[in-house]
């Protein structure tokens, strides 16, 4: 609904001669450092009627069985503190399609669904003007996809609170994303593989997601480096029972979209002083039957790891694994497995520094 | 229900029995490193039955038209890892609590009224096992208070959301707290002022909070600094009608409760290179008419102040205000006043740091 690419280059193809022309409908029309302020601001009218002229112009053209308003690209549609008021907005505009496509639906002689993408978390969501829950409750949408928007895939979304807030009668789909980083200045930038994406998608329907879906998993440009798998991806990634059995990585990364002055919530990096006690939490559904934990450790010995209370036993250190860290991994095997949240109890023995935290197994 | 002074000196007169008896009940029986590792840990079916006791005891000694569970004293009750099963278990001894009140309505001739407290966001009080929004939904309570611990107010709760989540036929009341910090590490501690609480109690109750519920706010040892106004902060800052016209600060806290591992979510204090452009938000109802910005800003010149957009002009220097950081603040005049959510953006101009953000005004 607001793509940016390239809005630093005014002059690209890319762009349509209605943004060209109203640098004044732009989100923050006094600043220009960021793709985000020359968003377009869904305030104005004419911006809602040049985009809903849109909608309808596809609606009447095509005979699709739904339509997706991708909220997510880029997610920033008003100007800083406007976004309450601007949710009002973006809820009447969603309605409208819903209108719309309730009168071709008759002409089609189908139901034509309607899918929204929103960010990862609710409160962000309602922060940012994309109020998905209350579009699902108000029966507007079919599908609510809440999503990061970019920058990693983010393994921990609140599932359970999407759907207290949603209801059951909406399609519920966790979005995942093609890149992985724990932490939004990790590098180098990496992709997730099939068992990352395994791990993300056998948590996220384990706790209530309907169905998975996938942004930036092409066949070409973007992909994942193990392309391969990307058939098995395509088949096996979207139910538990496919997922079953298969080894995979559950890994602590981090929300990348947040409201205009929003704490940016990550648990790494995690810097520790000698004796120091630190915790992180990740989710491992369904129960891995054997489980090891492989953390980034920089500088630090770590004299104690226990997870969910239980002592883990030192285990071979790992290389080379991708998406991991060039340094490697150390490992612990994990007594008895994993299952739903495991809570991490890390004690340092030497000052240092950890990057990355990680459940793997089957 | 989980009170935790001095367990680090077992032998404190503060202790009963059965906790100094049975440290095999502890949250965490391998380490002792905080208060926190040695509460109760609820999923012992004799702790839940020794604490049920109490409050049978209770009912039966005492006339009382209401009980308060109080499971933000101190806000941890299971094993780390364990807090969703163990939700269930408060689930349990909520309702258990709740049906022996109502076994003694008929006897004591009224209506007995059930309160809990709870963290002040509720995906951190569910990741904790105080599921306060269910206990709402199933009408097991008639009171829901959603509060920080201790070391701060917490100014930005997110009442919206607990409306939604806990619906109607609650009362919601926010809990404010004695101390204020913008971050976990400010220093030098301070407390809030009438002028401070009056800006917490009228943002979250224009956000839809039912009442304002004080903590630590007593008339001896843990009290305001200015305890001359004590009594109009009783008489005044539980209702708008009573706020109305009072010069208020709306000041950036954070959140001082998170489950284990999960991000301890500040906007403060934040280190600006030169030229970086920068957000905080901070909520301001009902409306003020005049309002300026105070920041503390610690070597940054900054180059531009701009509120929802609007340009602010940099006000004469202040000193000596409580709370407040012992170097001042540096002000800006908000052209027009403030109104719900104000995103302050900033460009420093050379580099530093800001630890302190607010609005304040009449």
């Amino acid at each position: 609904m607001n793509d940016l690419h390239n809005v630093d280059d005014p002059a690209s193809y890319m762009h349509g001669s209605f943004w060209r022309k109203h640098p004044e409908f732009r989100r923050i029309p006094w600043r220009a450092t960021g793709w985000r302020d020359r968003a377009f601001d869904f305030a104005h009218p004419e911006v809602r009627e040049y985009h809903f002229r849109l909608v309808e112009e596809y609606a009447e053209r095509y005979d699709f069985d739904g339509l997706e308003l991708d909220w997510m690209r880029f997610g920033f549609h008003f100007r800083p503190g406007a976004e309450l008021e601007g949710g009002r907005l973006l809820t009447g505009f969603v309605r409208r399609t819903r209108t719309l496509l309730d009168h071709w639906e008759p002409r089609r002689g189908h139901k034509i669904r309607l899918g929204v993408r929103v960010p990862s978390r609710p409160q962000t969501a309602i922060d940012l003007g994309m109020d998905g829950a209350l579009w699902a409750r108000e029966g507007l949408i079919d599908l609510l996809v809440f999503t990061p928007f970019w920058a990693s895939i983010e393994t921990d979304m609140p599932v359970e609170l999407w759907r207290r807030l949603a209801g059951d009668r909406v399609t519920l789909a966790a979005g995942l994303e093609l890149l992985l980083r724990p932490y939004h200045t990790y590098r180098p930038l990496q992709f997730n593989s099939i068992e990352t994406v395994r791990g993300a998608a056998a948590s996220l329907l384990a706790r209530g997601a309907d169905r998975v879906y996938l942004f930036n998993y092409m066949d070409s440009q973007t992909e994942m480096p193990d392309k391969e798998h990307y058939g098995e991806l395509l088949r096996t990634c979207g139910r538990l029972d496919t997922l079953a059995g298969r080894f995979r990585r559950h890994i602590v990364t981090y929300a990348d979209t947040v409201a205009p002055g929003e704490p940016m919530p990550a648990q790494l990096p995690k810097t520790l002083d000698a004796g120091q006690w630190t915790s992180f939490r990740l989710h491992c559904s369904p129960p891995l039957r054997r489980a090891k934990l492989r953390m980034e450790v920089e500088g630090a010995a770590l004299a104690t790891v226990r997870i969910n209370g239980a002592e883990c036993r030192a285990a071979e250190a790992e290389s080379g694994i991708k998406p991991g860290p060039d340094r490697g991994f150390t490992v612990w095997d994990i007594p008895g497995g994993a299952a739903g949240f495991a809570v991490v109890d890390v004690q340092a023995q030497t000052p240092g520094k950890i990057h990355w935290v990680e459940i793997a197994g089957v």
